[in-house]
């Protein structure tokens, strides 16, 4: 069996393709796909395809011929926008015979709406970060003494940390909501204590296998550029909670903060993240744990088997292509 | 002969070590500074040393004892700051039988100096951008005619694009001066046209032998993130004579804008640049340079020995380190 895996909207993830692609050696194919022909990860994958963005009518269609084209055995995105697109096509991935990495339909959009996130959270007894949807029931909260400045803005479906800021006092925070650059909400702000996993969650029980935790030690505009590994049960125990009480597969990314002995979930992406490339240096190897769910077995908890006190330390490195060897573009 | 090559703060700048000691192979050895046990690059070269900031009175006796112990045939520093530094001592380096890669004290001045470089250069006839040093000066030209806004601000001795921006009018203007987050000079706001070329300047001729140009296809924070190579003869011709009037050595990154049909030069940054890995990608080696000039010959003409339409891409890629495994840091 050829463990083919296609990879959507690679991006600058070349790394992430270098890894794959070493792992995969012998046991399948690495196609990628992205909607611009110099996405430098493109370079990396065994094959590229170029597709139109996925707000493009024909875009499943077009991924669908990748697949059935390159006998794909699993699927997965690097963009936050594209998760719910797989999630909602997961039952035409399965009829294929592919994996989608991706959580269930209604999972995938409470992971991209991060107020549904959080009524949902609280519903389900999982600690996560003080939500307001609008300026009227923050108010409510401000005058009951719920939440007090400064406070934490951030777009309700926002990637990284784009248009996310620390908000002092009322009148910036009605400048916000007047000059409307994103659709914001408003959380408490959690000073310090953050921390992040990567989680594989299997794909047949929807438990969590594996979870790589670590710290900031260096945030660049981006994201973290030098993180430490550390390892705490009580982490990992919450981790399994998160994951009682949603449908989640394969590969995740979740943001946690620390406060007075407890964590709380901050959000879930639900994808590979980032710093994943931590967890593989690591040897926390999430590609093996997808190719045991493509064979239809369930994988047993590994959570927590590696070393504390392992750094990553990101730098810049290359692609150098000509450009008359470049695909060509879509143009709608 | 082992050409030793001393590498001193390197920072984040792995792929630059990696493409080193790969041409340093049997050739001689990559020894590397810095002041963070945590720069990535440290981990990337034959060997690491870990040193105090380049303030730091003992600074440059220990970067001495290292040129002993390892027997450093060539330096070369990889932040502006430390170009003084270095030139300051280049006798003292050519007494230990040790090429100092970088331009003589008052080249090295100039080219930190960007004030003094705009008046340096309009005196020799080098086309540059019209530059005020202060308030008063600027309102001078501004009632002339000499200058209009928009207008560009940025600190007289920056490094990168820290604290440059573009000015729209008069209170903005005031506003930065007032606020005097940095030294700041006012340059007339050149449009588009910017490109870039990594030069190698002879060390013994102190003629440039080697450029490679290229324009921006993508810039993030921090720098450009794709380029693309180009020839233009004029662009060369303009090189020669802006390395005329200055005594460079080894390595450059100079920054143009090109406007009617000219080019005008922005600004030198007399060390690998970041964006040298596209030249060596594209085949330009300045390190077979460095090591016929340690060889106390001459290099010949190379300029303009690449393709045109070359890309560089750039990812993120990182290095993975045992915490217990670390240099100690120096403190004071």
């Amino acid at each position: 069996m050829e463990y083919n895996l296609l990879c959507c909207n690679v991006g600058r993830r070349g790394r992430l393709m270098i890894d794959f692609k070493q792992y995969l050696t012998g046991k399948g194919n690495l196609i990628a796909t992205d909607n611009w022909s110099v996405a430098p990860a493109l370079f990396l994958a065994d094959k590229q395809y170029i597709v139109p963005k996925i707000t493009s009518p024909n875009y499943i269609d077009l991924v669908v011929d990748i697949c059935q084209k390159e006998r794909i055995k699993a699927i997965s995105t690097f963009i936050d926008p594209e998760i719910e697109v797989l999630a909602r096509n997961r039952e035409l991935f399965f009829n294929m015979g592919i994996l989608p990495l991706c959580p269930s339909a209604t999972s995938a959009h409470l992971c991209f709406d991060k107020y549904e996130m959080f009524k949902y959270l609280t519903t389900r007894g999982i600690r996560t970060v003080h939500t307001y949807r609008n300026l009227e029931s923050f108010y409510n909260g401000f005058s009951n003494g719920d939440i007090s400045f400064p406070v934490f803005v951030k777009p309700v479906s926002g990637s990284g940390s784009v248009g996310a800021q620390k908000v002092n006092n009322k009148e910036e925070l009605e400048v916000l909501f007047r000059e409307k650059k994103f659709d914001y909400i408003i959380q408490e702000l959690m000073t310090g204590g953050d921390c992040d996993a990567d989680v594989y969650v299997d794909c047949i029980s929807h438990k969590p296998v594996a979870a790589f935790s670590k710290k900031k030690i260096e945030t660049r505009i981006g994201g973290a550029s030098k993180t430490i590994s550390f390892k705490d049960p009580k982490l990992f125990s919450f981790i399994e909670e998160v994951c009682d009480v949603l449908e989640l597969n394969g590969p995740c990314d979740m943001d946690f903060f620390y406060k007075d002995g407890q964590y709380y979930l901050s959000e879930i992406n639900p994808r590979f993240g980032g710093a994943y490339l931590h967890a593989y240096g690591a040897g926390v190897n999430f590609l093996k744990m997808v190719i045991k769910n493509i064979d239809g077995k369930e994988n047993t908890s590994e959570i927590g088997n590696y070393e504390e006190g392992i750094l990553m330390l990101m730098y810049d490195d290359v692609v150098i292509v000509r450009e008359k060897d470049l695909l060509k573009d879509y143009h709608d």
